[in-house]
Formats: structure tokens, C-alpha cells, sequence
């Protein structure tokens, strides 16, 4: 089942087998100084935190299955290998985004990379009530720059294809979106579960025609719109975070996809943290500084979004596509700018069904948010979830007429105070 | 500049290069018998006819060039590779489609495949006059086959997930496409040429936004929406017919594309077919009946396109995508024909730009069509590329409004008895 000679590490093993790697004995310092602690906390993977006298360094490694659900589901090691490249990119196309990657192991898939101090999950930062300095900032670019630069809109078509193509390979970590994000929330399927109580505005949403229909034209979408590399997975669980810092991890589901996927996925893991937060208010009210802030991240994630992506746009577009020797250079700059802004119009219609989509699965499908999850009181939390359920199916079916991100968050803002059950 | 070991074919070494083969030992004769000529007369290869005392093949070879521009312009010989795996696709997709391929060498970029008799290009019997029996039918089935069974409606996500890297090493074939049909006719780039007395509509055209803008919009969809595999330069000069029969030829242009593009190609050179009649009549409107046939067979075309795509839809729809289990297992038979429905609208309005940018590059760009082209007195030639090039843009600017293919129809005859100088 697995690659020859692979070998998943142990804390006890993992000196011996990297303690010849220079850059950690540069980096963390001799072997024997080395403490060793396994803190993997997602769904997928080994990650090893490495301390010694010189520092401190993270080795993730795949496992040849999926963590969250056992050996009955076997998932391929060469995701690691899609990480790394994903990785390297995104430092190449915003630099300081990501951890710095040390070294990388293809056959053991290993990637061994700055460890990111004093960080925390984003996610648990937001159940916690802690704000980021300049997050939606800093997320926004990231998206922006990431986005672009992955696209024809900046490299070559020759290196696209070639990177279109490594991507394609992929395959059984898309497999994974394209059942669990697009399908699986909207009927019965096995592995799905979701807060007794809901039972009511699931069975609506699963006779909603064309919400089925909506998700799977999201599903071609997703599938077939190579536009540029995605992150694949960017929810608030892949940021680590300071009170003044954000970077981004975990790419292993990254994939050439539609400009507006990654941008759709952390919107609405904002949205949803919002929704979640009366679930952990101590007393009345005590979340409302909270949600305001989260649904100021959601706006200027987009505003900052379509700020950098415009800039790179005027200045950096030197790809094949709305080439400047066809509108610039012909005295017709003013196509460019009409060119960029249906673009955007596209993008922002894209990212509103995304988010939708992202919404729903979070609650009905197979993975679940620790920000409902860590509700205790279930009618409290079927209550939360609820309104992002309807939240979701309002993002899809209107993405077409929505005028603005604003409308957004005032609609998150309503449907706080609404039942929905 | 060539690979390894390549080398041209000529009449006189084929029969010893070549005379190994069982499979033309058996199909042609032995090689002693073999007459060989040499008849290519597309833009870009060599092709050879066999013949011997038990039958005929022929023998396409790639150059290593643009055969239309010569060495100044290198072409990798690898197309032949893609044309090979995009013929036995087709074969395997539309059975009878294509010719039978019997050998393919891939360091000498050769194919080795049926020779189809008493076929001769369809191009050049349009222009004489002539009509087949039975054309659009067998089109618009080839179209809604070939694209339908190549996408992820029906392949496994793995298998059309690998074709879709595979054919993204295209890269120069499709640059060809990204640059000659997309971008430079709509600006005086280098290669144009168009026939003089067309200035004013030329310099109107290149002086619209918005048309400029539809043409990028139109690129980035051929270069990002690997929704199918596609012929990829599906005209009528890649298509052989007798009376009753055609085959499609050549798709060494095949890449993941959109469902629309190769149905909009070939619907825009039976328009242009239309619009290049009056130019070969011999007495005032002896063409017109020829007109209304060509004009039939575009509405033919579309029509069983949408039934035959609709038809597999509903009996072959084993992909990933618009799931049976998702719909007609829950009951929902009507989100299937709802979804659909969407995706034939939107394939119509993509089908319609992609025919508008074919009818511009034929008459703005390098490569011209003999229908117009036969046409030797220029005023008559200019004002029948007048028509076709008005057509052109009213497809690419009113796709989203035209509703069906009679109002096409009902344009281009309408169009055909008016001024566009």
C-alpha cells in the first residue's frame, strides 16, 4: 500500500533519521539535543515539532491514510509532494506568506519548515475571541497575489500548462473536495453527520432543486476552471497567527482552479466563526465587539482582495491574456479596466457560491468546525448553525444580484438574530 | 532543432522506411508494388498516399516547422503525438468518426491510418457547390459525443484528470490558437493580412472595447476551462465527405477546452461557407439554394448537438459531476434536466463567441479560408468578408441574448443582402 521504503516517523525515531540534515543541525542544533513532540491535530498528516539548542523546526509527514477516519482510507503520500510545490510557490508569488521550507523528502514525504513562533490556529484564536492586527490585510493580499500570479494573467502559457498539468495529479485529494464540498452535503451520504436538531432545514435544503443544481454547476466549476494554482484548502485551521501576524499553511489540496475558490472557502469560514459566536458568549452579548470585528475581516479580506488584484492587474500583467500590446498600447487602456472589472464581477459571483458551498458542507458532510463543534449545549449549536445553513443557500442562489460585500455582512448581521431551526 | 534520429519522409525513402510494416504489407501490398505521393496541402505537415496492389494508406508525418510559414517558424514534432491520442479517443468516442489509425511512430512523428475514398475535403466541395447528405446530423453527433464522453460527465475524475496533463504539452499547437485566433486579429499584429477595401470595417472593429474585451474574455475561457477534450480546430477543412458520408480529420490542435469551442468553429465556417457564395456564383443567385442548404446545416448541427448531448446526458451521465445519486436516486429526475438545461444555455452562448472570433481570424489573421479566398475579384471577396466579419461581431456581442439558432440563421441571411464596407 505504500511507497517502497517509506517509513512513518516516531519521535523517537526522527532524530536518528534527520539528524544528518544540515540545515537542521544548523537550525535547531546537534541530534542530541533534539526533543521531539507529535502535535498533529488535522485530518491528514504526522507533524513533529523538533527542538534543540540552536531552535526549533516543524517536520510534517503524510500518512498513507487519512488520520481523521483510520487505514480504511487509504490516501497517496505524493500529496506531500503537491505541498512542497504549492509551498514554494506561494513564498515565490507573496513572500513571507508561508513558512520558510528547509527540506523536503519526496519518497518519505517529509517537509521539514521553519517552526512558527508564537503562533497559534486562527481558528482557535477566533473560538478564543482574539483579534489579529491587519488579518483581513494581510489575507486579502495573500489571495490577491497567490491568485494572480499562479494564472495566465502572469506567467507564461508554457509554465501554466506545465504547472497545470503537475497539479492535475492531485487526484485523490480533489476527489476529496469534489465529493465532501460539492456532493455529499446534499443528500444522505454515508459519512456525513450534522447536530440532532437540524433535521428540519436539512431535509429543506436537500429538496432544494436548484440548490442541487447550483452546487454541482459550482462542482464543473471547480473541476474543469483551471484559472490559477488555489491553496485548495483555506479555512481558518490553515493560518497560524500572532496578535500582529498571519501565515498560511497546509496546501496539500492545492489544485489549478477558478480565482474564486480560495477566496470563497476563507470567507466563509469567517461567516461561520460570526454565526458561532453566540455559542460561546459567557454572558448575553458578551461576542458582539467579536462578531463585528470578524465581519470587518470578511469585508476587507474582499476590498483588499480586489485592491491588490487591480494593482497587479495594472502593473503586473504580462501573461497571454488582455495583453497590453492589444488594449494599452493601442490607446485603449480604457478595455483593461472594462476587461478587469467584469473579471472581478465573475470572481465575486464564483466566491459567494463557493462560500455557500463551504457553509453547507462545514455542517452537513464529513468534516466538521471546532468553532460550532466546541458549542457543547447542542440546541445551542444547532440554533448557530442553522443560520449559517440558510446563510449558505442565500449566498448561492443569489450570488448572481448580490451588489456588493456589504450586503453580505449586513445579511450575516440579520440572519444573527433570526431563527432559522 | 529536431529530435533525435528524425527525419523527414520523402516518396523515394518512404517504401524502405516504411516497407516493414505488417500492417501495410497487409492493408497496401507489398512494398515493391508502393506508389507515393506526396499531397498535403494543410498549413503544417507532410502526408503521403500509399499505394500498392492490395490497397492505399496514408502517411502523415509532422515537419518540424510551420509547413505554411517554413523553418523560420519550429513546431514541435510531438503534435503528432497528440493528434495519435486525440485520434483514438475520437475512434473510441464516435465510433467511424475518423479514419482507422493503424501505426504510430512517435520519435519519426508519424501516423499511419486508413486512406478514405472517394473523399475529398469538405471545404472544397462547399465551395464548389455541393452538398452531402446526412452532414449536420453526423456533425452534431460527433460534437456531442466526442465532448461529452471526454469530460468529467462521463470519464472517471483519474482518467480525465491524466488526459487533461497530457494534453496540456500542447503548448505550442494551443499558443497557435492563443495568439492567431484570439488576440491578433484585433490588433495589426505582424502575420495579418486581410483583403484590401476592408479598411473601414477593419479599423472599426479594432477600435471597439467591448469587442476587444469579449475576444480576451473568449481566451481565457479556451486556456482555463478544461471542461472537454476538444478537436481543436474543427472547420471544414478538417473534415473528408463522399456524397453521404464524412469523416473528421486532423486534431492534432486537441487540448482540454470548453464544450462550445469546437461547436462554434465549425458552425462559423459553414457561415462563412454562406457568406463566400455569392463570390462563386456564375449568374446572379444560382448559389442560393446552395446558401439555404449551408444555412440548414448550421441549424441542423446545433439541433442534434443539444438532442445527442441531451440524450447521453440522460443514459450516460456516470461522471462526477450532475450525479445520479444526487438526483434521480432522490427523487430529483428534475434538477437533472434543470442542471441540463443551464449548462446548455451557457454552452450555447460560448458556442456562439467562439464562432464570432473563428469567422474574425479568418479573414483578419494569417490563415485564411479558400472560401473566401478562391473568390479572385478583391471587391467581390471584400464585400463578402464584410458581411462575415459584421456577423462575427454581432455573435460575439449579443451571445448572451440570441434565442436560438434560427435567429443565427435568420442574421446571416439577412446579413448576406446587405453593405458592411
Amino acid at each position: 500500500m505504500t511507497a517502497q521504503g517509506y517509513v512513518a516517523l516516531t519521535p523517537d525515531t526522527l532524530p536518528g533519521r534527520l539528524g544528518a540534515l544540515s540545515i537542521l543541525r544548523d537550525r535547531v542544533g546537534a541530534p542530541e539535543t533534539w526533543q521531539v513532540r507529535e502535535v498533529g491535530d488535522g485530518n491528514l498528516n504526522l507533524v513533529f515539532i523538533v527542538s534543540g539548542d540552536a531552535g526549533q523546526a516543524v517536520v510534517k509527514q503524510a500518512l498513507p491514510y487519512v488520520r481523521l477516519v483510520g487505514e480504511s482510507w487509504p490516501l497517496p503520500l505524493k500529496r506531500s509532494f503537491f505541498e512542497y510545490n504549492a509551498l514554494i510557490r506561494q513564498e515565490a508569488r507573496d513572500p513571507g506568506s508561508v513558512p520558510a521550507v528547509w527540506h523536503f523528502d519526496e519518497a518519505q514525504a517529509i517537509v521539514v519548515m521553519e517552526f512558527l513562533t508564537p503562533h497559534v490556529i486562527l481558528r482557535q484564536a477566533l473560538i478564543a475571541g482574539r483579534q489579529v492586527v491587519g488579518l483581513g490585510q494581510r489575507l486579502g493580499q495573500f489571495c490577491a497575489r497567490t491568485l494572480f500570479r499562479g494564472s495566465d494573467l502572469s506567467m507564461t502559457a508554457a509554465a501554466r500548462k506545465a504547472d497545470l498539468a503537475l497539479f492535475a495529479g492531485n487526484v485523490e485529494l480533489c476527489d476529496i473536495t469534489e465529493n465532501l464540498v460539492f456532493s455529499d452535503p446534499y443528500f444522505d451520504a454515508p459519512m456525513n453527520r450534522h447536530t440532532p436538531g437540524l433535521e428540519g432545514i436539512v431535509a429543506r435544503l436537500r429538496a432544494d432543486l436548484s440548490l442541487k443544481v447550483a452546487a454541482q454547476h459550482l462542482k464543473l466549476a471547480f473541476t474543469s476552471r483551471a484559472e490559477t494554482m488555489l491553496h485548495g484548502d483555506l479555512h481558518t485551521g490553515s493560518i497560524m497567527v500572532t496578535d500582529t501576524e498571519a501565515k498560511v499553511i497546509d496546501p496539500e489540496f492545492a489544485t489549478y482552479g477558478p480565482i474564486g475558490f480560495d477566496v470563497g472557502m476563507l470567507i466563509a469560514n469567517f461567516l461561520m466563526a460570526h454565526f458561532s459566536q453566540p455559542g460561546h458568549e459567557a454572558a448575553k452579548g458578551d461576542r458582539a465587539a467579536h462578531q463585528d470585528w470578524l465581519l470587518s475581516v470578511v469585508e476587507t479580506i474582499w476590498q483588499v482582495f480586489v485592491a491588490e488584484f487591480s494593482h497587479l492587474w495594472r502593473t503586473e500583467r504580462r501573461g497571454i491574456l488582455y495583453q497590453a500590446s492589444l488594449y494599452e498600447d493601442q490607446g485603449h487602456a480604457l478595455a483593461a479596466e472594462q476587461a478587469l472589472a467584469d473579471l472581478l464581477g465573475r470572481i465575486w459571483v464564483d466566491m459567494l457560491g463557493f462560500c455557500g458551498v463551504e457553509m453547507h458542507r462545514r455542517i452537513l458532510g464529513l468534516a466538521h468546525n471546532a468553532d460550532f463543534e466546541r458549542i457543547e449545549d447542542e440546541g445551542r449549536r444547532a440554533a448557530c448553525e442553522a443560520r449559517a445553513l440558510a446563510m449558505g443557500r442565500q449566498l448561492m442562489l443569489g450570488a448572481g444580484a448580490m451588489p456588493g460585500i456589504g450586503m453580505v455582512t449586513a445579511m450575516a448581521r440579520r440572519m444573527d438574530k433570526e431563527d432559522h431551526l
